[in-house]
């Protein structure tokens, strides 16, 4: 059973654009707070609150490098996000899997 | 190319235990406001907000009929979220190999 909270903090972490594309960048490797802010045009402060969201929901590690802070993807990842789409998603074929037996029956009557 | 508005409000949508709830029942078909309130505990009002919210998302589509509002799930779906969602699981996958190919290469140095 997943942990409701978690799921709701996943998914608020990924509702918006700048994080989306933080979690983009670090796909190809780790990165500091400035080096995340400079490419979204936001400061360094912005930028650090955005992390600390990604940070909470497990979506991003950070660690003191020196003066800076370094980030990494989390190790959580996004299974549980995905299985919960993925078992809704099954909802909704089967929603249109309904409509369309309905359709075929309609069209059975019509001729 | 996804619009990311259309992320950002999905996975905002999302990100509430009530509103995956409603989902949920709704897989099931067709409610009234009043009959996703009172499982949920808690008042029209606050359910019919939570409906605007996936309304809005485009998950849910509601119909007046007669004196009560009908909630079905909405064409939309989750593909767009669940496309976003798999391609960044392959990062974290990427990451993970990484990591392992890592570990056996010391693994090599340690013996």
């Amino acid at each position: 059973m997943v942990e409701q909270r978690v799921l709701d903090r996943s998914f608020a972490a990924l509702s918006d654009q700048t994080r989306r594309a933080v979690l983009a960048r670090l796909g190809d490797g780790p990165a500091t707070i400035s080096e995340l802010a400079e490419p979204a045009g936001i400061t360094v402060t912005g930028m650090a609150k955005h992390v600390k969201v990604l940070e909470d929901a497990g979506l991003v590690s950070t660690q003191k490098v020196g003066r800076v802070r370094e980030c990494r993807l989390g190790s959580e990842g996004l299974d549980d996000a995905m299985a919960w789409i993925s078992f809704y998603q099954r909802l909704w074929d089967r929603r249109l899997d309904g409509l369309d037996a309905f359709l075929t029956l309609q069209k059975g009557h019509d001729s």
